[in-house]
């Protein structure tokens, strides 16, 4: 048996926990029931399902206290961080409850018979068990009492939660809200936690899973759809994975607002020590004075900043080795901040480079608190860095009316390689509402889902059509006196 | 250069045509095209590519005799049945005009700004090059002229069509439709034709192909998603693949109409020579008088029954292979109908064993003109073999009322592993209509999607999210002012 460790990234000092690495058999009993789990959750209906989902947004905020204080020796978040994301996982479970009322996204659909043509009635059920991988850098929000949990016990599938080994003692207090909610509602434990890095490819490889979602690194994506490359039945892999999130200002907004700017940007790349994966990594700017005083306001901001304390010192080696990569690209470090030698800290780092000098081959997501500053003379070189980048989850374009044509050219080529456009803003921040979408094209997502917002439900869900049902073997979603939104013979009803 | 072929399964003469097989070039020329015309069909609109799938409704039914003469010879399928396939393409490129006309499925949902929380508005955009490989059995519906090609031309992606080697003629025919009408009403081609097994994948492994689709066997599937697995980015597979479509007889119903029953099977299972995807391949008949009656009907009608022609000799040999395989697991051959010496002919076949001795394992799909029967005495016994089967795209159920109790325990374990059930009714003969659904849990496809329906075009769309966004840049479908359906702050508009 193997103890599972902790590391308080404030002080770098690892301790053992009470908890232990799960073993094969572990993985087995978890998938095994979550596959019971997917029964009941089923036969719950979207009634018990929003009840428990009620209920665990009540629970999370009951907990903050205990939550956020077990994140913080984990993570090294400051807790009014912590706090918030406490906040907004508990929403997230109340916006799932509020989709499960609404109905609509069963997608149901009813064509009646007409003439030789049978009936159709389709609607949407749940795929089974979903294995959910959680990311370190959001140890409520995407991680065990995540959007994708929410989503997936919303949608009926029980969940097997891989714990990061980042926050093991969080994600296991995590784990037992939900477990005692879902007894305490429908009788069941609806979610079954893992812990082990081959813990977590063992549930992959479970013929019984149904579903992967990971947010983390492309590296770990890979590694989870080779696991899924030779299983005997392939299986949906989505990933929240790596982005660089270019932010363009044009030469009007430059011109209009440089201090203000200057400011969001700062305020955007350091928060949370830069390890947020809409963290904007590289900033277009016109090698203007405007943009001169923007690059000089964000220079001043990053010199006196304080240090900030990483989640893990393997975030720390590969931020550290992130930045020297730019430097020997070409890129000039411009500012840095104060450095802090204890526990497992970094300077924040400003570097500034030329779209001419800018080979955007070498642009790699650098997790941490560090921004590329790239200048430009001419909106055809954004657009060219934009095209031949990465495509990330976001772009961001600031600009003023005499910019129209620019926002144009760039909106073009912004909607092709990002999932999510934000107008004189920044891409941290993600609103969890029923429009939001939190994706892109790869590498940022596999593209086609969104892992916020809530469509995000329909990543475990598939369709079913009935032909020629007797009325009574229809689920209630799909008879006539239903109330939920429907599709009637091609007509949409609200 | 490789000269195509072309077999007339009637005659089994092998000829060559004036088509050429596809080169490395070439094949970067259809993709790079296909990104091009990607383009066009976006900026034409919604209206514009209705106007497109409508002429090419339109072409297609004045093009159905040398459509038809031209399949003749490739499939021996016969006129009536290939007549009636090209109507349904046709009609495919209608529904998918509506669909667009409609605009719902862009999934438009509009967040208004919230105090300090963002707008945020959303829709779906097309993903880009659908690469298209169409079915042998449906040299239409399911080929270049297919529900693939118009809802991937309706989303707005360029298409890039591997022709099936079984009937390349027909394939070239296609393909002058679509690009002469596309060339009319957009001045570019909108699909590009391939030929041979090479091209097929080194169009799955070219860096701007975006989606693939397969309607074929799971041995080519497997193939197309290594290749997938080798390339840098992976991209989303869409197979429809492998079916055993377990029909089932309940006591109730054998006693009411067996001979009915024995009739509608038969039917459905000869028809097209059984080479549909949704065929009967097993038929689960209780062990009673009335049992013993349907079996006895289906008997005679085989023993009457012509000789069949097949499309290919791939297929006459895995017919042969899987018919023998089942006598060797124990199945009886009970019935063979007349065979025939001429051109690619089999005879059809009836088998019959009993759920005790039926190995779930044994049972795979056999493409082609036969059909076991399964004799039950309970059940319990129906259950376990759908439980233990390879999931399916259809579940069919015969029931009267008495029948109820079993209906419910059938319909529970169906549900799981099928994407239609048929109520008393036969899996062939799938309606072209908006809740229509053809797909199921994998090897059927791979689950989440349809490839018949309205919904077929979501696979070739992604979400886009605009967060703050000026009037004046927003996709028309996304301003206030716009029709389309939507769900503006949570609240689903029709």
């Amino acid at each position: 048996m193997t103890t599972v460790l902790t590391t308080d990234p404030r002080t770098g000092r690892t301790v053992p926990t009470h908890l232990e690495e799960s073993t094969p058999a572990d993985v087995h009993a978890a998938v095994a029931a979550a596959v019971d789990d997917t029964s009941v959750l089923r036969r719950a209906g979207r009634d018990g399902r929003a009840a428990l989902l009620d209920l665990l947004e009540a629970r999370v905020l009951e907990a903050k206290d205990a939550l956020v204080e077990t994140a913080a020796g984990e993570t090294g978040l400051p807790t009014s961080r912590l706090s918030g994301e406490v906040d907004r996982a508990a929403h997230q479970f109340g916006l799932f409850a509020d989709v499960l009322r609404d109905g609509g996204y069963l997608e149901v659909m009813v064509d009646h018979a007409d003439g030789p043509l049978p009936e159709v009635r389709r609607m949407l059920v749940p795929v089974g068990p979903v294995v959910v991988f959680g990311a370190s850098n959001f140890p409520f929000a995407f991680s065990v009492l995540g959007g994708d949990t929410a989503s997936a016990l919303g949608a009926g599938c029980g969940v097997v939660a891989k714990a990061h080994p980042a926050h093991p003692l969080t994600s296991a207090l995590s784990a037992r809200i939900v477990t005692e909610a879902a007894q305490e509602v429908l009788g069941a434990d609806g979610l079954h936690l893992l812990h082990g890095f081959q813990a977590g490819l063992d549930a992959v490889r479970h013929p019984a899973a149904r579903a992967v979602t990971l947010t983390g690194s492309v590296a770990a994506a890979r590694g989870i759809l080779d696991v899924i490359a030779e299983r005997e039945e392939p299986i949906p892999f989505f990933g929240e994975l790596s982005s660089l999130n270019p932010l363009v200002v044009l030469p009007g907004a430059a011109d209009s607002r440089a201090d203000d700017i200057a400011h969001g940007l700062f305020t955007s790349f350091t928060g949370s020590g830069g390890q947020l994966c809409t963290k904007p990594g590289f900033a277009f700017v016109p090698d203007t004075e405007a943009g001169d005083r923007l690059v000089r306001g964000l220079r001043e901001m990053v010199g006196q900043a304080p240090a900030t304390v990483l989640l893990s010192s393997t975030i720390r080696e590969s931020f550290t080795d992130g930045v020297e990569a730019q430097v020997a690209a070409g890129a000039v470090r411009v500012a840095s901040s104060r450095p802090d030698p204890a526990g497992i800290g970094v300077a924040a780092e400003l570097l500034e480079t030329d779209a001419e000098r800018l080979d955007p081959q070498d642009a790699h997501e650098c997790f941490g608190p560090l921004l590329t500053v790239v200048r430009y003379r001419a909106t055809g070189e954004v657009v060219r860095a934009l095209r031949d980048m990465a495509r990330s989850l976001t772009v961001s374009i600031h600009a003023d009316d005499v910019d129209r044509d620019a926002v144009a050219e760039v909106l073009a080529v912004a909607t092709e390689r990002a999932g999510r456009i934000v107008f004189d803003g920044y891409p941290t921040g993600v609103r969890v509402s029923w429009a939001q979408h939190h994706g892109g094209p790869w590498p940022s997502t596999n593209s086609q889902h969104t892992s916020v917002g809530a469509t995000a439900i329909r990543r475990f869900l598939r369709p079913v059509a009935f032909q020629n049902a007797p009325e009574w073997v229809l689920p209630a979603e799909m008879r006539d006196d239903s109330e939920v939104p429907r599709r009637v013979d091609g007509v949409l009803r609200s």
